[in-house]
């Protein structure tokens, strides 16, 4: 057990403090000197900083949309989408720094041998007022394609568009064609529209039909 | 066999072009079209853009030193700092746009089995005329400190600092301490050195001694 003081106006308190959280205050000090020693190479450049944060993510970022099993959605799917960058965790700062900047999210260690940390945004509200708005901004080269199917996605479910089956079918392909046609998915797009309800039509003749 | 046709003032001239050529011409121009449109983004964005390609080396590119081998060089190993910039194939157009911004250095395809591109810079002109005033200028936040090496390196070399034995062990040791501490060099640290003739320096009794 270590003890800590602190001030308030012109009284010190004293306070214990376990082992375990002071080695992470002390850890979470020497993260928030570093992020504030970047901040401060971008004072007043906050646009720049933006750029900058634009190109790392066209080189170590990710826009994709998960879909989902679930018993929770209509038609038993969730479509999920999520915004991620990725860095060693010797650099956990940078990740900070993107934190910092879309103040919200969050920074959490991948599963895997490899000590990679993931930042990553996956509310519908943190997506439609932190990231789209960010990145319709700041250009994408490399990803630019990737992020414009997201921004649909993201805008069609925001009218509910997934709700209905024709839009529901409709985004889960948008967000197959993306990041290399849905390659490393572990389902393909045939076994996800296998258990949907086929879309009916009405025919001339007034009969619904199936096709 | 093709034919082209192009005009000088009111004269049309005719000339014979080969197929290969004719669809080289054709890729180049198309690439041509990608560039201009990335640049048209950042018109009078000049500062942006060099922000986002920061951003984008800090993510995708690597500032190396390779100590290779040769009879050329005294000592018999030469220092080669390089700059790089990695990207899978299908968008070779970031590449292009490096290679605008810098005015020098060349665009192949890596050996492997992955469809990926390389710009490199590797000429000691480009490296202190493009490659460090640009980051000197537009900062890193992930590779910032193996910049600071390369750097450092860069300009040792041009006062000739590894023309002497001590200076050039010293450029070795920080070449080695870059990039995680030398993991993935062909040859250790102490392979290159078991090579050199050791520090001769003199005994306070006027006697040459090695150690």
């Amino acid at each position: 057990m270590k003890i800590i003081y602190y001030r308030i106006g012109d009284n010190v308190y004293v306070q214990p403090i376990s082992r375990k959280d002071s080695m992470l205050a002390i850890t979470n000090c020497k993260m928030e000197k570093e992020v504030q020693k970047i901040l401060a190479q971008f004072k007043g450049k906050q646009k720049s900083l933006n750029y900058y944060l634009a190109g790392f993510v066209d080189g170590e970022g990710s826009f994709s949309v998960a879909i989902i099993k679930t018993d929770m959605q209509k038609f038993g799917w969730a479509i999920n989408p999520c915004f991620q960058v990725y860095q060693h965790e010797k650099h956990r700062e940078i990740l900070e720094v993107f934190k910092f900047v879309f103040q919200t999210g969050t920074i959490y260690r991948k599963s895997g041998i490899h000590p990679v940390l993931n930042y990553s945004i996956n509310s519908m509200r943190g997506i439609t007022e932190k990231v789209i708005p960010f990145f319709d901004k700041y250009p994408l080269i490399v990803k630019g394609e990737t992020y414009q199917k997201f921004r649909e996605i993201v805008f069609a479910m925001q009218r509910k568009e997934h709700s209905t089956i024709g839009g529901f079918k409709r985004l889960v392909d948008i967000a197959y064609a993306m990041n290399q046609q849905g390659k490393g998915r572990r389902r393909t797009r045939e076994e996800i529209f296998s258990t949907l309800p086929e879309l009916s039509t009405r025919l001339p003749d007034g009969q619904a039909s199936k096709h």
